[in-house]
């Protein structure tokens, strides 16, 4: 990973990539008894802040790759994010999600073009993967991670190229900034183009209770996993473990983690439809939760900023939220 | 009205209004089978455009108005962007509300921290100004009204201003500008601004049958009245008839208004729901509700721009429409 790199990802991705608000009010700030800006990723392209790996990733192929076509595992929101990227640069893509999945996610992804095999989440940690390492072989297609690989890091970096410059203009210097965190990807990203370009912004990954992995990796000093593969509304981000290229990144450059409820994500989901109009997914919504969750892990009344990196949801969770 | 006038207000609203993004999603287009751009104004400060004209209104006011305070009367929306405006500049808001505004747009007044006096609705069509009239006669305060006033309209042409730039960075030369319409002051303020800035992009006034005095003003070539006051979901812009300075504007420089129905505006709150992540109010959605109706009112398969006005919905609305 080098700054390079990430400009060369946003080289690519300034362009076509929506410059997301970051967005605060009155009602919100005073829920959470500090100023709360929240970087609005539900309003990216196909939903997610995976639009911008997805897009690095794809315009990153050298042409004899983008003649075969591309596959991607993931749990819905990378997978829209890769199919958009490969739809609107001619790529063809496949992609594997969990039969598990949201169907919001499921249909989305299939509408942009893609080809979906489904696969059970609870049939072992690696199955995605040793399906995905089958297409590589038998089709030559080529595999784009969901956060453990430089380009797509490169390209989730463009959300805190964005970030430095709006914190500056919201007038906030220092402050720790939450991002919902699965495998890293986007966490690692922000950190590394926060540290060249507003250094007194920390990333802090907030995580569900139950899939903690990298909050507890980074209190423990070394990498583990959950024990758990499903069991949470948050499905964005229930991944095993720290990835091998992020953790590195977040030990050196992320504060402690948070850890919040699925009851907390609703809240925050509430809040944020309430006090801001946008529509964000449960784990989505982790980050915002901790913020207003506030607490021990969260000391003083000084700004924080919030990433809130989905919005994909099936009305009917969204409609539980609100009646709650 | 004057260029002066709207490019004074801009000056003064530039450095704190939100540029609200215009979004557009390949599910959406494909739902009105054309392009369709969303001015997502229920992101702006307070949740809907009325911030714009409640701060040129409050930041035009000489010092001894601003000393005695002003009184506004909306069904909410302005209510909240005169409110916040107000406050910020540490000025005195009394905001007169029907009984039958949304309570969440009667709570989000209060939190503003604004006196809310709240009238019956079908007392009279006249009630509210009465009530107004009476507060500016005993307490000296200045009446912001929510369309009729050229301040006020100055305001909302910044959103105009704003659909310009943003129609020519998105590639769209001519274009219609389906707008929701109560009194007509958002609709004859961006009617105004693209005029000298975006000629090529029309006004359409959008309203809810029952209420579609504007669409039939401007089908008669005369200002007239609807015969109800209230029965429609869209409360935010059940207005009874043109506003004096609005329907000269409107008739020089909009093309044929367009109805929707209750229903369609409830199909258009869940698909900015589901394809934008935003939340549309129903009177916020009736522009919306145009776009993807189509029919003969909207010919052919160019793109259109629409503007979302507003996001302030009580959760239980919401919760019936994504049920629906």
């Amino acid at each position: 990973m080098t700054p390079e790199l990430i400009a060369a990802a946003y080289a690519r991705l300034e362009p076509v990539v929506r410059r997301t608000p970051l967005l605060e009010s009155p009602g919100l700030n005073a829920l959470a008894g500090r100023r709360v800006l929240v970087k609005a990723e539900c309003l990216q392209h196909t939903g997610s802040f995976k639009f911008r790996g997805g897009w690095a990733a794809v315009t990153g192929l050298t042409d004899a790759q983008r003649a075969r076509g591309v596959v991607a595992f993931s749990s819905g929101n990378h997978a829209q994010g890769v199919a958009r990227a490969a739809a609107a640069n001619g790529v063809t893509a496949v992609i594997i999600m969990p039969q598990d999945a949201p169907n919001a996610k499921i249909a989305n992804t299939r509408a942009l073009g893609a080809e979906v095999i489904l696969y059970d989440r609870s049939s072992g940690a690696d199955t995605r993967e040793i399906i995905g390492a089958e297409l590589v072989q038998s089709r030559g297609l080529t595999l784009i991670p969901p956060y453990d690989d430089p380009v797509v890091i490169a390209g989730q970096a463009s959300t805190g190229i964005e970030l430095a410059e709006q914190a500056h203009e919201a007038g906030v210097g220092a402050a720790d900034v939450l991002v919902c965190c699965g495998g890293g990807g986007l966490s690692s990203g922000i950190a590394l183009a926060l540290e060249e370009r507003a250094p007194a912004l920390r990333v802090r990954p907030c995580e569900p209770e139950g899939f903690d992995d990298m909050t507890r990796s980074l209190a423990l000093g070394r990498p583990v996993a959950n024990a758990a593969l499903s069991g949470s509304i948050c499905d964005a981000i229930l991944t095993n473990a720290p990835g091998k290229l992020t953790w590195p990144i977040l030990q050196r450059l992320a504060g402690p983690g948070l850890v919040v409820s699925d009851a907390e994500c609703l809240g925050a989901m509430r809040a944020a439809f309430e006090h801001l109009r946008i529509v964000v997914e449960p784990g989505g919504a982790a980050a915002l939760a901790a913020a207003l969750a506030g607490g021990e892990g969260l000391p003083g009344d000084g700004p924080v900023i919030v990433v809130a990196t989905g919005g994909n949801v099936d009305p009917a969770v969204f409609v539980r939220t609100l009646a709650g």
